[in-house]
């Protein structure tokens, strides 16, 4: 069974742990497709069936984080409010970083180094954050309260994010995103 | 005094018309900075003046923004709850835009239309919600409030910037994102 694990359904998630050992030990730049499938014991040819390229290793989870934000949204009741659904729509795409918090925090500072991965994070944000948008339109919100929820909901996941990475009390993101919606409410009361 | 205005201080308001011009008329990849000056009646070196590239010209007006925002917020009482201080500089930044509706109008054409310009954009967005929570932070505001209330601050300036470019009653960008706080307050409380 052991010999298996090579060829076991878990090589993405190998080739992600390869990738981000060799952009922390040698540098991203220096890394190449040949390095991580190298160091996962895998092929490069194995690797292209998983990534476009190195980059996307970086950012191939942002589409996970999207569908479960818009499956969870559209299982939930017309008549939640709409910042309620928000709530519990990123919450349970916060529960999906449960037990990441090592390789989030490896992959942060690969994207802290390098301009143009920030940008891309930021543009991450942006779809995401119109993805929402456009499912609470689907949900009949109209504007600019679907615009307004969808950027306060997307707030509160990356400023948790943020705060999670380096948590003192080792919390998991989603527990840090629930109180984070309460903060929200507080601060927008003016209180 | 009419023959004066060629040399007037408002040079940059009129390379800023005659850029705008060119770049919907002939596209702004093929519009340089020599049919700028020409179009405006100044020569290249009155453009470099006062911009450092084409580009420039379309986000050249960032740092009068975040300046208004933060010499506003700066002089707020500290006994202000965050998102009322947020709010009132928010809508001095916005104020900024009164009358300016057309121009705003045709570099947002522009930008919507350059992946890159759009990459700025979300640059540029996200650089003032950084200066915004650090003048928070100055103020003794603690986190997660302060990242929360700049983000909020700012959802409320750009989607209400959205609408104010296609605002059927034609008002200015700070009447709608005077409402847009109301709304935002209305969206968290779940009503």
């Amino acid at each position: 069974m052991e010999g298996m694990s090579r060829w076991s359904p878990n090589a993405r998630g190998r080739l992600e742990q390869a990738a981000y050992e060799l952009f922390l030990d040698q540098g991203y730049e220096q890394t190449t497709v040949a390095d991580i499938a190298k160091r996962a014991g895998l092929t490069e040819r194995t690797f292209f069936r998983h990534y476009a390229d190195k980059r996307e290793v970086l950012f191939g989870g942002s589409a996970a984080l999207r569908d479960e934000l818009l499956r969870v949204l559209e299982g939930l009741p017309p008549a939640l409010p709409t910042i309620e659904a928000v709530r519990v729509a990123v919450e349970a795409m916060s529960s999906l970083m449960n037990g990441r918090r090592a390789v989030a925090r490896e992959r942060h500072r690969v994207v802290a180094a390098h301009a143009d991965l920030q940008e891309r994070e930021l543009i991450k944000r942006a779809t995401l954050t119109a993805a929402l948008a456009q499912a609470l339109h689907r949900r009949g919100v109209p504007e600019p309260t679907a615009s307004l929820a969808a950027d306060m909901g997307m707030a509160v996941f990356y400023v948790g994010f943020g705060h999670w990475l380096d948590d003192p009390a080792d919390r998991e993101l989603v527990e840090i995103v629930h109180e984070g919606f309460d903060q929200l409410k507080a601060v927008a009361s003016g209180t």
